[in-house]
């Protein structure tokens, strides 16, 4: 093992390493449920912005563009924890999901389908925890 | 909104999205705990043998090949529900993890610093939940 190595795997300092779009993987659970909300990417700034105001700001691949989660929709995102894994590349929020949900899609999460298993070939998703829980027409005008 | 996206967000259809890398994030949460064990990724193989099998199998980007979680350390992950994410780019697996840990270091989650919040400048991490399960020496020959 090389010393850097050892030093971001058993080191106190925060060495995030973002990818070859300046990105790193967050995953948001809800703090009490353990439920994964959602799953996003963190540029250097929305981890800055995260970390000074205990908010979750994230960056958004297909917008191209630094939002802080909730800003339309008032869907806030308190961080109750930061963790990083060990080889600093991935971020793990547990969050207190204010509002009714985190998911675009008017859900509490993004993961509302169930992958059956035991299948080869076709697959055939099932909803779980599938009810809506808001309007995305309404929150997101 | 377009039928596509309608389809992939609303239907059951299992489109999963692969990057241009040809993967996909998975993530692994302890499904009696609700912790993140871990944040891995999947090829089209991974995946398809993780829901034939319903034991996780991932792709390591650093070792390019497939991997049986567990294949070295005898640790595998038995997937007790496997769930798709809104736009089908995320894999939440909630799994039983055989053996005392998850992360190569050596600990049962890979996420066991945390970062404390409210600061800008120079962060230093945190050691949580820390302690070491088991030998990695020993697991991994």
């Amino acid at each position: 093992m090389s010393s850097s190595t050892h030093d971001i795997e058993e080191g106190l300092a925060f060495t995030p390493k973002f990818d070859a779009d300046g990105l790193i993987t967050a995953v948001a659970t809800d703090a009490k449920s353990g439920d994964v909300l959602m799953v996003a990417y963190m540029n250097d700034e929305a981890l800055r912005k995260t970390i000074a105001s205990g908010e979750a700001w994230y960056y958004s691949r297909s917008r191209k563009a630094l939002w802080k989660k909730g800003e339309t929709s008032g869907h806030v995102q308190r961080v109750v924890e930061l963790r990083v894994d060990c080889d600093q590349d991935a971020l793990w929020l547990k969050v207190e999901q204010k509002g009714p949900g985190a998911c675009h899609t008017g859900r509490r999460s993004c993961f509302y389908r169930a992958v059956p298993l035991g299948k080869s070939g076709a697959v055939t998703l099932e909803f779980r925890d599938g009810e809506k829980t808001f309007d995305p027409g309404k929150v997101y005008k």
